[in-house]
């Protein structure tokens, strides 16, 4: 079984493919593999898109769900409602729709495809709801697209082990925790050079000078800049209300 | 790769095991696969609990956190704040933390562990912030026990493959079929003798008939009756809030 540590540790989320169809058994396979990963209560589903419209020009999305309506219409049928508060049912349904997504990640490694989550569909529920029926208590999380690699990356940088795994007790961090923590991610980065070839850098705010190039813009930075998005959650819980969450 | 595959369709979850301590090699390639998940953000981080008090006398658990702390030391030497509403924070970093841990699973079975997850810490959020010490923005997910099996159960039943994944849209399910998805399930759970096997029967409210012995309690009523369980989500608001998250 060391085959399957190995591809675990090598595995990276491919962004181009080629134009081959992966064949159904193959397809059959992956979802199979989702559906057999542990759950709290199987609380997920998948919408599977076929290629087209897809990033990337992927041939395959896996859209997975957190699915709390099955469940609904089963406890119906035995003569119960689904009493427990949207809160706690997403955190589970999110788990297991995660579960269900990496069995699925790994899965189609070992059928020789490439894979990469795309995490915005919990902006766009609620034009997915209308695109894809999605019926209440069904709510979009991520978006798995997989195909045939056109790319071979290397495993991205990532934290040192000791900065993600603790014993017994979580540890008081120094400053220098975090110092070898940032040098790592931002040295193993710029090395691949990967946001210089994706040409992704994301822009400061009006008014602020951007001191970061090609040269010294890495992961770090790039995470600081995202973490400015979204300050408000109205947003949000109201395309979770779309989907019928209350939280 | 057949053996990935395999041994994903295989996996069940295992919830007795032996005195032996998994080697410490055995658990470093275990969490260094965990950290080689695809991610949003290295959202996670796992608290390793050594044997004692532990599940089923479990010789080892990875208490796996949703982990923004990490993020904000980050950000703030990088001269940013994290602006981005707790809510979704909150929905990425659980993404991330489970990524992780289904790719401790799998890593786990490949090196010959058995492994349960357990759902409970989101309720004992509160005791583990102090009991683990963990600081602002960390939310005690999921405990996944492991160690060396001393059952090899059945994978158990799963919904048909027909009532998980769909074709570019989420199909009106009829009565026909979630009756179908009902049955696989609880013959399933009822072949197996799950239920009776581990005298797991949730009660009925006060004042209502259980009409169920174990020739009949199954899946789909066991999840019914587990769906009866916190109406109200103020308590977990307020554990959520107790480590650092406002939703």
């Amino acid at each position: 079984m060391i085959e399957t540590l190995t591809a675990m540790m090598n595995r990276a989320s491919v962004r181009r493919y080629t134009d081959e169809i992966p064949d159904e058994a193959t397809v059959e396979a992956i979802l199979r593999a989702g559906a057999q990963a542990p759950f709290a209560m199987q609380m997920f589903s998948v919408i599977v898109k076929r290629g087209g419209k897809l990033p990337w020009g992927a041939p395959l999305g896996l859209l997975i769900c957190a699915d709390v309506h099955r469940l609904s219409r089963i406890a119906a049928k035995r003569g119960w409602s689904v009493e427990t508060n949207d809160l706690e049912l997403l955190l589970f349904a999110i788990q297991d729709a995660a579960y269900a997504a990496q069995n699925c990640v790994i899965a189609a490694q070992s059928l020789g495809l490439g894979s990469c989550y795309i995490g915005a569909p919990i902006h766009q529920a609620a034009k997915l709801v209308e695109e894809c029926r999605l019926p209440p208590k069904v709510f979009p999380l991520v978006l798995l697209v997989m195909g045939h690699p056109a790319e071979n990356p290397e495993p991205r940088a990532r934290y040192p082990l000791s900065f993600t795994a603790f014993e017994e007790t979580y540890p008081d961090l120094s400053d220098e925790d975090v110092d070898e923590a940032m040098r790592a991610m931002d040295e193993g980065f710029l090395e691949s050079g990967y946001y210089a070839k994706n040409k992704l850098k994301l822009p400061v705010p009006e008014g602020r000078e951007d001191p970061f190039t090609f040269d010294d813009y890495s992961w770090t930075e790039h995470i600081s800049r995202k973490l400015q998005w979204s300050p408000d959650a109205t947003k949000l819980r109201d395309t979770l209300k779309a989907c019928g969450f209350v939280v």
